[in-house]
């Protein structure tokens, strides 16, 4: 199915490998149609010394369709994985291994995403699945390189991530999810 | 599977029923052993004119072997379900149709908990499953009456709840959750 | 000074009777050059069954200039007032005393808007003085009348409430922090 | 007066210069008694690579009476000054220079504590002053010693510092208040 690569997540490109007791491709299709899925999604923030937001990471992807898109880290959580484990999993996936994140050191997110395959019912949509998603933002440290699928990670300020043009570029409600995480940081233009 | 009994949850009994698209009891029980669930813990509370908690709310069930034990109102979220319609869902379930739920305005939980079938991970514990559990305080306004198989409704004062005694009679680190609970709205004894 | 009157407050129009043990408009006009006082923000909200924000409530005032401005419910916690306290106070004073309001259990606020006298420190702004307020959204279920110095209260629709030519209308930053709301309530458009 | 140095706070023994325009302690005592003060509560913690907390430090004074008493880092917001330039100000003023916390990116707190002059109108209790504390869990990365009139920065695990032996050694409802933060990362035990 092409137009899966159109939303970024895990699941852009098949993922080779996968550790034993994971749910097959197939076995994840007929889960997505019954069941909604966990997911977590993470803003990479740097911060300055009082902890302010000054920039946010957002990836350049291709799609299939050689339209450009821009996104935030988010993924799966498996089987048996911590919400941070996931969290530190799919931030080294996307944006490599010594991005030294600052994982919150509580769980309670700043907002839930309800990613639902019907658009309109909330402001998320995936066509593939009913996902819910915690939201955190995280700040790194360290140096972040594009990994995998991601043609570049641009750091935006807060204004123009939030610039009618990027927002444009995000798909599947991503874009309000980068605004509410703005706006949870005090930096919403 | 005797011991299922133990765990309250929206699985306490078969459900008679199922709306069609929803899983059979079998693939749900394979799906439990591949992938994390979705859940939502409620803490019923009765407030004063100030929004101050004055009570907690908690069922009294029986096990299969005779102990008795305390829950919070807890439950899967359905494919396609928003997680306010399943708290609503589980909160009437469990509380009766008239309970008058205020269903917080914001989807950010006071916490989640993990619940994971190895102990000891996190402070929450299922061996049916994993299940993350986001979990939220929802005062009641109305009548509420201990549905199906919960044998009383029980309300508690905070200083009550967070007593051993109770906290003893409640499973899977629920005891926890509700000190959470209460920690959050700055009545924990 | 006229220009005070631009600034929705609690101190919009000098309070006739103060209970004893206040500060004068003297005592206060000192200490507001000298230490930041306490605020309570609420954003009076309609929700529907199942906590989902469906309007938002602004209050309609016209300064001395004759400009019109619109204001969320905001005033000053006095000595030894519980923050909850402060907020059904200054919803009652703006919204009547049968609004019935919904103050959240949690004392934790959705975010901390800080108004400096001087501009462009944070998004707040207050002329006359620094204030930290705690911000809440807060559901109202009653009959609400504009009351003292407001011409209307007006219910709009988050979309409405966060277009361009409502958020014009709203001083010192109360547009931001309304928008922040949104985001925090899941319905920014 | 003698028995203000029971209270850990910026104002333990007097600050011997001050800022211009900041007020003298005569003035802060008049003003004392008639408005809530801001104040901010740090949570000192250690993380390991995921976030998760392993350790609380609390600081080690004794009071003029010889009485040994353990606090967290607290004091006041000044007037001009941000939440998160007050947070690391007092945390420079208590662990040191060097440090390195990682103040919160957003100004949400995990709770408001209430400092009130007259006890058990909440678990928070401040003879001088009735003040209204924004409370962070602050991890912190560097080298931590203990400044001014602290003998001691000790690290304790969560549960150590939730035992009965050190909530005892704890003043004003800070005891109430460090178990509050280990509830909010999941780590009150």
């Amino acid at each position: 199915m092409t137009d899966t690569a159109d939303y970024p997540s895990d699941d852009f490109y098949p993922e080779p490998t996968q550790p034993s007791g994971w749910l097959t491709d197939e076995d994840l299709a007929v889960v997505r149609a019954q069941l909604p899925l966990v997911y977590v999604d993470a803003v990479p923030v740097r911060v300055d010394d009082s902890g302010d937001v000054i920039s946010v990471g957002l990836l350049l992807r291709v799609n299939t369709q050689g339209v450009m898109t821009r996104a935030l880290v988010s993924g799966r959580v498996m089987y048996h994985e911590r919400l941070r484990d996931a969290l530190l999993r799919h931030i080294e996936k996307d944006l490599g291994p010594v991005a030294l994140p600052q994982v919150p050191p509580s769980p309670q997110p700043f907002t839930v995403a309800e990613y639902f395959p019907t658009p309109g019912i909330t402001a998320f949509h995936d066509p593939r699945q009913h996902a819910v998603s915690l939201a955190y933002v995280v700040p790194v440290t360290g140096d972040c390189r594009p990994q995998q699928n991601a043609l570049d990670l641009a750091w935006l300020t807060p204004e123009e991530a939030c610039a009618d043009d990027v927002q444009a570029e995000m798909m599947n409600g991503q874009g309000m999810l980068l605004k509410q995480a703005m706006a949870h940081v005090g930096r919403l233009p």
